[in-house]
């Protein structure tokens, strides 16, 4: 389909994520997004997002360029990697099933803030803005219930953010 | 109205924010939170959101209280400050007609980051958590919206405190 992000081209596309909804529900409680949602959400949901492969070492996202999708892993394990002041790339995280990634270029479009890699054989769902959109309009409900986990995720990432700023200043 | 938020009892109730719904579609272009809003969403949304004013010095959210409601400027003028190491309050920020404070708390109920303080006679519009919950039940495809801008507000904070934090970081 047209709508699939151009940056996700290289990676095995597996279709739509409505065959893995009973996987996606059974990692609800590893799952910050998808907290409190019933199996029938989910698979609700399911039907807006799409399901990709990657093998160990594949690039998913590359920070610096432009993205309209994140993501939510269901299998295997990414690196999360930021280049440092002399461009070389360092790890800062590394992330698990049930985890999300890219979610602030998902929404305001701007540079991925870093580069995320799979450590060993992925797969993950993929929930772009313009499924996002058409979530809003057809399930405007649901819509509502992602975005309130998104808002109070973000809050939290910010708090976090800021009090690491607040201590670095004062030192 | 028992839903009133009880840190704002010492401020004056001006009602529910419907007769000033022109006053808050006219800041539009002073303010992210309802960019794009049509007059009859501002109309709409001002149901669910209350008025109140307060005086020159009064203080309307303080540091490290809990919170459930985020709050709209729509005149006046009001000084964000934060407590140093020291515990003295810092003036972080002025906040003008058209910006929103107390997100963050609104969504998650944890510490209020910052206190915020009327400098000068100020009228504000309050949205709480309940009435948000309210929003999503009644009018989901207008809680989408906003919690969209919300989303949006938060990664752009987000992604602004994170480059803070990396120079710092690399320095």
């Amino acid at each position: 389909m047209a709508e699939r992000p151009a940056h996700l081209a290289h990676l095995e596309h597996l279709g739509d994520a409505t065959k893995f909804s009973p996987q996606i529900h059974a990692l609800i409680p590893k799952c910050d997004l998808l907290e409190n949602f019933s199996p029938a959400e989910v698979r609700l949901l399911a039907h807006f997002m799409d399901v990709y492969q990657a093998p160990a070492g594949a690039e998913i996202i590359r920070e610096g360029e432009g993205g309209d999708f994140m993501l939510m892993l269901i299998e295997g394990k990414v690196e999360v990697l930021k280049r440092d002041r002399w461009n070389v790339p360092q790890m800062i995280a590394v992330v698990e099933a049930g985890k999300t990634l890219g979610e602030m270029s998902m929404i305001d479009g701007e540079a991925r803030f870093a580069s995320c890699a799979a450590i060993e054989p992925t797969v993950f769902v993929v929930l772009t803005r313009v499924k996002l959109q058409e979530l809003i309009t057809k399930e405007p409900r649901l819509a509502s219930k992602i975005l309130m986990k998104l808002v109070y995720m973000l809050s939290q990432r910010l708090r976090q953010t800021s009090a690491k700023l607040v201590n670095y200043l004062e030192k």
